[in-house]
């Protein structure tokens, strides 16, 4: 079976793990206070451009979403998310496990806008029972988002102005932000994101890691005593080392990007062929993920031979999921497109 | 410096690198269902020679205990534990965080006994407002303690029996399983442990692992669900299958068994120093932590080559704890007893 | 000014005050154990016509759902409501607070169906990765909606079919029970609430009384140390018989039922005078809550007299919530409905 | 049977419902914004000699305690207490239940001093990993405190220096204040209490009310968005009014004082009369909670006609615990004495 259901299906890219190898019998301090980490943070810096942020590496995604978001919060406020944010659909209620109300708003493309957010909070202090409901306090956004879509620079920086006029936090989940930057219609940089954020993470898990995102706090409200809630939320890795040797790695020598740029190149090539051959997508995605419609005979023929996600019904036709990623070979993108063409 | 602060200041067991490295292309699926997940439960079921038990597999030790406690009790009820136990001190609130108080009683050497457990229950029950106080309904104790001491057999039977007859959950830390096991003055083995609780964890990431934690229910009645426990904690692993190649690791050959023995060697091999060269120990630990009393100036002079942790004051005198691991050397233990002879 | 926008903006039941002037020097346990609260108990429990139900007194509404949805749910488990439903948008985050999920479906004029919460249900278990999702363990719908509406016998039976088929637990709000029941059109009886429930609640603060919900647990399931669950929401009233001496009196003569009768007169006295006067309601409300559409120019008019709630715009048109409730007299309704004629 | 068991065992002062049967049918605004509320508030300003303080009206001490905790604690912070504080023991865990936990140290007659409370600070922050703990950000002290004592006015000062230094919230549960204000040793005025307190509470249910706290906010910092964490945890009350007629009878004329007298004045009768006849003090309370021993014959025969509280074995002897209240009469304490005067 060729494995095309998600982006997290291998291990990591050879260079971590030769890393890993040389350096296991050192011994450092625990929790991430080591130089691994104190290089990986310095790299990431650089990256960004920026000096003045906090990076913490957290393992998983639903980890950092939840270690951030209650970081952020009062008890009494909650985090705005289109329906479709990761927060609010796939991780078992995580933030409300701590004690914040997603506060979800219709999607547009896996995507809000500045004015839905801007809507949304003026109707919250219009209300003059506006303290009998959750205040919103944060925002939410994925990029790229679930649906495999982009923001705009210009749609990010009208969030941002939205964010900063009403005083509310933006957090950008970058579980994979390396495919995000690495699309052919994306016009954000790293340091685009830096500045047009509070908080957000550079995703390892799916890109290249074994495990690992890198949260940065770019705001100094939020940077205080970060640690104790990362401890207080099970994050804290005791060797935290392997978080930094493999950071280190992924941002020497723009490894990050190289390898994030493999899976656009497939994952264009998967979806010219979708075109080429008739088969209808669920929407215009120029990243990792591209969502397709199948029938039935094409999705259990194809089943015989690779794993891809079904996604949900839509008027009345079944969308699927096919991910590619750092480590998708020229070999197993063939093997499915030949097999396309006998199915289209 | 050579490093005796901790456990975990060092990679893992050169045989998980190696495997890591030849499976690192594979595809497999997700979050633990991977077939080295299946093949790691299926070594630890034969290991604790019990088929109906439910294995899971989470990155650390206060995750684990998190999701363990609140996968356990209801709202109003909560955990007695050692007042020197992990979760009541080294773990910021995170019992808390799920809404669960500590309910601490105190410790001897670390431990607590099966009448302090029962009396603390009847006087619960006995309360006729036993609706305002916290419902004890788990028993949290660690193997080996925090201090480095150990439950007998007996000692462990009779805590369980009382659980029992309470309709109480006992629930076994075992972050350092492997030098519990392996101390000489344990009669407990896998099997018992086993026998004698209803949850409990073999430790990895103090025994030999990059990281990880293999949590064993044994109690029909808290198996179900436990998955969406773990996600709705963030510890649900991506790359699940990182954890089982591990615990496959260690479970072969009885790796873990052998391994945890070299620290114990180490740790009496340290422990008769302290002993002949009439250093005075905090206590009796026959396990891979030992605590000794130091002057300032013993101190000061260690420190130039060792790190050691400050462990507190008892009597005007100040202790500290030395850690040995399944990766401490002759050399470094030699190091540290010729050093320790000089200062004597 | 006249007061219209809510029905809790009285006192009590004359009847309510004059008992507890009459008993206010006699001495009585405390924490609803008195004689009082066992009486009401009793009284309830006759006119629920069951009498293995438990009987609980809490101080309000979003403290009874509180106290409810947290006793009821595991950790991972989430509550479906509509989204209209009170617990989603009026109590600041209560439930989340507690850790849980809101599971919002679409509102059909305040209600969700049977098949609704079915096809909810049947999606999360066919989800191959279920446990990344909240688990649908409970229903919450409210007797009347919150826009006044009200279930049928056999909407609300096949409500609680669908539950008990799935294992879900059926909690019916009844904070405006009374004027559920006194509903023209309406063909449930207190025993039908009774029997098609696993918990529901019979509303003392918008009908009659100072403050107090009844909560009634009719499946032996949720009963067992639900004290200790109101002691730790903060629910337990010292002085407990304020809240047995309420409902006392509520229930001897079906005061309750006599009163609520007059709400529901009132209403449809202005229901009747808004459709006869040309103004457009804005749904077909048989309780005491009427929702109406106004121009601006009768909207600021009417506000020079009486106070009512804004409510919301509807196809670009303003509405808004006119309350009646047990101690509205001839007199205030006479005096708005003359307005109305004149704002016509 | 005649009731010494606690101070919340009948009704309030006759002002209170007098007030509330003439203003029954008054219409007000709902949730404490109506003018009772205001003028209450004003009164309260004016009774503290501060006009810059925010003042919120609660139903109960559990209630007023999370929402005061919960509202200036952040996630990883935790609240110090004596050991005895109400919160540790005999909330069923509410604290907790908003994810925090309770520090709890060991107390001196009911008491905390400046001096633990430093110690216990300092050695959090001078512990290398103080992020693995709970960060100590907030005190909490009844005055009087559960076992009936007081802190005198230096002890006070003491405590809130060491808090101001250290960035920490100093919070005194009033729940009995009137009987602290009242006692004959008491060097603390109210005005006191709020000069060296971040916020406190006046307890109403056991000093008079039905029910009521009435919570005071002196430093600016913690006064922003409270109502939003009063509906939040439940303790919204719709007719608002009912704290503020309350309140506005307590404080008017001084009444609050007065009655609160009454209970010190037979409590000292009583305390007089336990050591005259020879009874054993368990400690030298003189405020309204008198704990003295009683051999188990002297605890039988007083049982025939009183209720009092048993409250623990201290060195083999059983001590109970006597209250008298605002409301306690000559007769019932006269009663009383005359049977401790037969079985002694």
């Amino acid at each position: 079976m060729i494995r095309f259901e998600c982006d997290y299906n291998q291990g990591c890219h050879p260079l971590i793990l030769e890393k890993m190898q040389k350096t296991n019998f050192e011994q450092t301090v625990g929790y991430g206070e080591d130089e691994y980490c104190e290089n990986a943070r310095a790299l990431i810096k650089a990256a960004c451009g920026m000096n003045d942020i906090d990076v913490h590496f957290l393992v998983g995604g639903t980890q950092a979403n939840v270690t951030i978001i209650s970081s952020v919060l009062k008890g009494y406020q909650g985090v705005i998310s289109p329906d479709t944010g990761h927060i609010n659909v796939h991780e078992t209620g995580a933030v409300e496990a701590t004690g914040h109300k997603v506060l979800a708003l219709p999607n547009i493309d896996g995507k809000i806008t500045a004015m839905q957010v801007q809507e949304y909070i003026t109707a919250h202090y219009e209300d003059e029972n506006a303290c009998h409901t959750v205040q919103p306090a944060m925002v939410y956004i994925s990029f790229p988002t679930e649906s495999g879509t982009l923001y705009s620079k210009a749609e990010l920086e009208a969030l941002y102005e939205v964010c900063r006029a009403n005083d509310v936090c933006l957090f950008i989940d970058g579980a994979r932000l390396g495919y995000g930057l690495a699309a052919f219609n994306n016009d954000l940089s790293l340091r685009d994101i830096c500045k047009n954020s509070d908080i957000f993470y550079i995703g390892g898990t799916k890109v290249g890691a074994l495990f690992g995102e890198a949260v940065v706090i770019t705001n100094d409200l939020y940077k205080k005593d970060f640690r104790y809630n990362i401890k207080r939320h099970g994050g804290m890795l005791a060797k935290g080392r392997l978080l930094g040797i493999q950071f280190e790695t992924l941002f020497t020598d723009d490894l990050y990007f190289r390898i994030s740029k493999n899976a656009i190149d497939k994952a264009m090539k998967l979806k010219d062929a979708f075109e080429q051959l008739g088969y209808e997508l669920l929407n215009d995605s120029y990243t990792n993920q591209q969502f397709v419609f199948l029938s039935d005979e094409q999705c259990a023929k194809l089943k015989e031979k690779y794993v891809f996600s079904y996604w949900g019904e839509f008027n009345g036709k079944k969308a699927y999921r096919f991910c590619t990623s750092w480590a998708t070979t020229d070999e197993q993108l063939d093997a499915l497109i030949f097999d396309l063409k006998n199915y289209q």
